[in-house]
Order: C-alpha cells, then sequence, then structure tokens
C-alpha cells in the first residue's frame, strides 16, 4: 500500500509532497483509496463534499467505529502527515480480520478532502463543509494562488460544487472517531512509547503585527534621525520567543513582508505575522497580550506605530474525555498528550465523540520532506490502531 | 523653473516623484532640460552617454566650471533630490548675469542620466560611462524589473545604446565640477547655516546575510526542537543598530527575504540586507565584522547557519581639498560635512577636481515625498552657487 501512495505527487526536486486539493494528484490517491476499499469488499461512498468513506458492516445501522485521516499534503510536505493514517486504516483492519475479530458495529475508513488548506487557504474543508461549519457560499467564494475558485476547481475534478454543504445524516451514523497521525513533535521520542493518544488540540490564532515607521535613506540619516519599524519588528521577535517559552507556549513569526524593501531605503512599513498558541486559551491570551505590549514599548522608544490585528482565533479542543481514557486504558497506559496542529478529529469533535492516535515522530519534523517515522514505530500504530478498534467495534 | 518641472512624473497617489531612466518622464525632464538651456543662449549638447550640458563659452577652451546634478528619482522620490542642484545652475547663472559678471573660464551646466538607478539597479550610470567606470558592455546587459535592457530601454527613447562608453575628451575640458544637493541629513538643521561644503563620501557597502535554519511546523514543534534563523535575524538587526551607534557609524537592514514565508511555518532561511556606512574603511570593516561576528554567535545558539555575501563596496572619496578650501572660503566660513550618500560628483572626483554644496534639509528626510527644504534655503543655496561660479570663473 505504502510504496502504491509514494509516487502520487511527489516533486522529485524536494522529495517532498504536492497533494493539493482537486489536481491531478489528488485524483491519484483518490483512485487509490477506492482501490483499496474494493480490494477489501468493503462499500465504497462518496459524500456530497468530496470525503471519501470505505464501510464495512450496514452505514444506517448507526454508532459506527470510524477511522482515517487525509491524503492531500502541504507544499513539499511529508509523507507520512495524513497518509499514515489512512494506510494505516486499511492495514489496521486486515489485522482485525487475520485476527478473526467479528465487529458488532459498522466499521469505516474515511480520507477528509482538503484537510491541509494548501490550495485555497482554508484547512479541513471537508469536514468542516460536512460538520456545518463552512458554508458553501463561503467555500465557494474560496480561490487559489491563481484565483481559480474551489467551485471551478471542484468541477473541473469531475465533482459538483453545487451538492456541497452539510451532511448531519452523515455524521449522525458515527459513534465513535479515531484518527491516527504521525506525531508533529518530538514529546513521544523521549519516552519509550510508539503510540500515544491525544488529550486536546492548543488553541490559536494569527496575528498581524503591523509597525509603521518613517522611509529615509539608509546611507545620510542619523541613528537619532530614524523611525526605522525593523527595530521594533526584531525586538517583537525577539520578545514572542522569550514570552512563549517562560509561559510554557508557542509564538512564531514566520512570515514577513517590508516596504519599500529596499537595501539602502529604512522601512517605511514592517509587517510580520504571529502564530502563537498555548495549553489553553486564558495562557494563550496572556502571551499574546505580553508581546503586543513588548511591541508597543518598543515602538514608543523607535518612534514606530504598532498596530495588531488578530486574523484567525480557534479554540481549544477537547477530545472526548471517556473516548480518550478507554482508548489509553485499551492500550495499557500510553502517554496522553496535547498538540498545537489542527486536524479533521478537532472539527468533528463538536459532533461526534473523537480521538486521536500520534505514532512516535523520532526528530520532531513535520510539513516537510524530512518528515518520517520508524517502521516499527508505523507498524505499533496500526496495532494500536487494531487494538483500539476491536476494543471498541467488536465487543 | 520649479513650477514647470514639480508635475513631471508625479505619481498623484503618493505624492512623490517616479522619474526612471529612459522613461516618459525622463524624456519630459529633458525636454525641459534643452529648452531652459536654449532659452537662455546656451549651447546645448547631449553627449554620448544621455547626459545634457548647456555651455556658456567655448568647451574646447578647457578648464571650464560645470555645475549641475540629475533630474531622475527614486520610486515616489521627493522633488528636490537632484532637481535642486539642476534648477539653482540655471538659477545661479541668470544671478551671474545679473550681477554683470564676466566668465574668464567657459561655464556649464549639467543633467547626468540615470543616477538614482531606480530602474536598473545600478546608480550614477550616466557619470560611471563617461569616467569609464563602467563599460558599455556592462551597461548593455542591465535590465529592469520587466526584463528590458538598458540597451532597449535607451533604443525606444530614441537614443543609440551602440554611442555609450568612456569619454576623456568631454572630461578633460573640465577644470572644476561643483554640485549642489539638497542635504540628506539634519547636521545643517542644527546650524545656523543654509549651505555647507563636503568634506567627503563615507565609504559604504552592502551585504547579503543568509540565516540557514529548518523549516517546521509552528503549532507543533517544541522550543527547543527549534532551528528558527528569523531568530538570528532579528538578533541581528538589533546587533547592527547597537554596533553601528557605538562607532558613530551607519548599519540598517532595509530589505528582507523569508522561505517558505508561511504564517505557520518556522523559516528555513530568513535573508537580510546590510547596508553599512561609516566615515573611514576601518571603522566601516569593524562595524561590519562585529555585526558578522554577532551573528554568527547567536547562530550557535540558534542552531542556525550564517553565511555573509559582500554584494558591493565603494571606497571613501575625498573632495579635492583645494577646491574644498576655495569654496568655503568663498562662502565665508560655512560648515564642512561628510554625507553618506553617493552621486555623480564622486564618480568624477576620480578624474576631475570636484566639490559639493549641501542645502539645508529641515527634517532630513530623502528619497520620500515628504523630501523638502525652506525656499529661503534653496535661495540661498542659489546666492551660494552663484558666488562660487563667479569666484572660481570670473576672476
Amino acid at each position: 500500500m505504502w510504496r502504491d501512495l509514494a509516487p502520487m505527487g511527489r516533486n522529485p526536486e524536494s522529495g517532498g509532497y504536492r497533494r493539493f486539493a482537486w489536481t491531478g494528484a489528488d485524483a491519484d490517491c483518490r483512485s487509490w483509496f477506492q482501490a483499496q476499499a474494493e480490494s477489501r469488499g468493503l462499500a465504497y461512498e462518496l459524500d456530497r463534499n468530496g470525503n471519501q468513506w470505505a464501510w464495512l458492516g450496514d452505514p444506517a445501522a448507526g454508532d459506527a467505529v470510524v477511522t482515517g485521516s487525509h491524503l492531500d499534503s502541504v507544499p513539499d510536505g511529508g509523507a507520512f502527515d495524513g497518509p499514515l493514517g489512512v494506510v494505516s486504516s486499511f492495514a489496521a483492519l486486515d489485522e482485525l480480520r487475520a485476527r478473526g475479530a467479528r465487529p458488532s458495529r459498522p466499521l469505516a475508513i474515511v480520507n477528509f478532502g482538503d484537510e491541509e488548506g494548501a490550495r485555497f487557504g482554508l484547512a479541513c474543508v471537508g469536514s468542516r463543509l460536512t460538520a456545518g461549519q463552512l458554508t458553501a457560499e463561503k467555500a465557494h467564494a474560496l480561490r487559489d494562488a491563481e484565483g481559480i475558485s474551489l467551485a471551478r476547481a471542484m468541477e473541473r475534478a469531475g465533482y459538483d460544487p453545487e451538492a456541497i454543504g452539510p451532511d448531519p445524516e452523515r455524521l449522525a451514523r458515527i459513534g465513535a472517531f479515531v484518527e491516527l497521525h504521525v506525531e508533529q513533535g518530538r514529546a513521544l521520542a523521549e519516552t519509550p512509547h510508539a503510540v500515544g493518544v491525544a488529550s486536546a488540540i492548543w488553541p490559536h490564532g494569527r496575528w498581524r503585527f503591523d509597525f509603521h515607521g518613517e522611509a529615509n535613506h539608509a546611507g545620510t540619516t542619523r541613528i537619532e534621525d530614524r523611525r526605522d519599524p525593523m527595530l521594533t519588528y526584531a525586538n517583537t521577535v525577539l520578545a514572542a520567543r522569550k514570552k512563549a517559552r517562560l509561559a510554557g507556549a508557542l509564538a512564531t513569526f514566520g512570515k514577513v513582508s517590508v516596504e519599500p524593501n529596499g537595501v539602502n531605503a529604512i522601512a517605511s512599513l514592517v509587517r510580520g505575522w504571529l502564530d502563537s498558541r498555548a495549553a489553553d486559551e486564558e495562557t494563550l491570551a496572556e502571551v499574546v497580550g505580553e508581546i503586543e505590549r513588548a511591541a508597543v514599548e518598543r515602538g514608543e522608544r523607535d518612534g514606530v506605530g504598532v498596530r495588531v490585528t488578530r486574523e484567525s482565533f480557534t479554540p481549544v479542543v477537547e477530545f472526548a474525555h471517556g473516548l480518550r481514557d478507554e482508548l489509553a486504558k485499551l492500550l495499557g497506559g500510553v502517554p496522553v498528550l496535547p498538540t498545537g496542529a489542527g486536524h479533521d478529529a478537532g472539527i468533528l469533535s463538536g459532533t461526534v465523540p473523537t480521538a486521536m492516535l500520534f505514532v512516535r515522530n523520532p526528530t520532531g519534523v513535520s510539513h516537510s520532506p524530512a518528515e518520517t517515522a520508524a517502521e516499527d514505530d508505523c507498524v505499533a500504530g496500526v496495532a494500536a490502531l487494531a487494538d483500539v478498534l476491536e476494543g471498541l467495534a467488536c465487543r
């Protein structure tokens, strides 16, 4: 399975993947999913939002146990983020059958469409539409970097964009959703455990910091006459790291834009985007507040105006405690750990009991061609997922 | 004169000027120059490199006193940088005639082409070609942001790009070149003097700092697992300011580029361009060396590799001491001050005795629509230039 999927959407230059929603690489991955479902005698379904399902047992019976993840990628992403969950789902089903387990509840494997949002800028489009967290109207209006709308991209890929929208009947069939995912950090790497259970998704947000100074000649303007916003930006980058470290949170400036961005010109405007996440919303608000205060204070010294705009915010997701504890028990006391990343499981958790399993990532690297997991750990992940499915669905 | 020139190449949105070499706005300014020359009965000449000359007296007589500047601008530049020198030259000639002064040496006014280098990225193209500091071959290869070569741009503007090259005969006619320019700082603003004389152009250079880290997920990578080059960059920006301040030099990061420049991605590469200038080359080398050391030291803490490339370097220009002292004496003890900016006068100073006059800039702002000079100070500049021309050419 893994070998079949490996060449799809791979960029030979970087070794990373470019599996963007509704592209040829995405279609290849979807064909692969359908073939895997059919080769196992599972009932294949494509829902109105382009999510793919493979059913064992009667979907209409309700209280189904569903597992799966996504097959799309970020630009030059790794091989594991998403696909490991889908491949492990099929492998776990094979393992269940090999064990001779007899499901008493319907089982399904799902591939959610456009999880990464690499093409249209919004993550988890497939699950958001299904859960009613994104309207068809807003989805239709999403555009990629070339100006192609999501609706047009779906049409070109042979899908009906008019069909998209909330799908409460489909979600009502689900009694539990479990997503297996490669860990995107090194918490498990420092334990003897190959697999962990998710406790929560940290609340997170994006803030745009605009630093307004004064454009001037870099070669003639005396230091005391400058209003250089690059200094205020630089100080804020360092303050963000410090405040986050002290609070046990995360704060990152990874995107910058500068005007006029000339070698011999003091900048008039520096824009920096802050991505910040913390274990709880109160800590997050405190950290961002402290970073903003540090920016404004330094701005006063530099003669630079600071304006902060919150561009997005996602509250904390607490995975269903009952299901989480059941998984931890079924797996015999594996670590329970939070994550800073969003997932389809986070979207669904508002509607159905949801849990996540993480597979150890030795380097912690994610969203990069260097993302990896040891083969033994992947096998342990499949065994753990099989244990979970057996425990939940075969009693 | 000033009123006629004001609308040419003005961007109505910013109020700044976009007079780029070989564009329509440039052609308008050139027509204006020719009309000014002809209306005064001066002999108009266009040289092989597109520089315009207006002669009073016989150019072939030699030992001419030449004044002038440039009419092109940086993007959204101010009204004074360049044009003040050309307009003041014509006005000073009018003043000389009103005084009834009789030149004993030929006098000329020059408009050097493409001083700012806003379009093709290299400053002082007109004077560099003339002085043999830029070969025709290299000039032909210069390209603008749209890929149009300098040669093609000259052709389109009706000039012959094959004609360009060194012009030693023309320079041999010049006994002294004096350029009047708005000050690009506030040194005169803190004195009672409207006009000053230049001592030197500080040595300056551009260095590209490449900070190599590791791309990773901003939401899941623990602080201790990060190799974030944005931190090293930020620390280097602050170190540059501090080292420059302590040494009485200038150091500016005004241009940045980031990869992948994503809001939720730790950067893999941050490139920052340092512009640094100092009173002498030793101090400049020390300051840049200290900034580089600070970058490397911080890089070691951040797990970030630092590579520094010198992209350009211009040695110190000492204006001719005899001419400088003569001007200061003619003007009755005005301040003598250095500048950090390059000028055509700096290019010519290697070949002919060259001096500069600066007119007070109340805010010090330059290369911006806010650039200004008081009318009284501009009038004082014209009077000072007339005094200089009279003193040099009419004895």
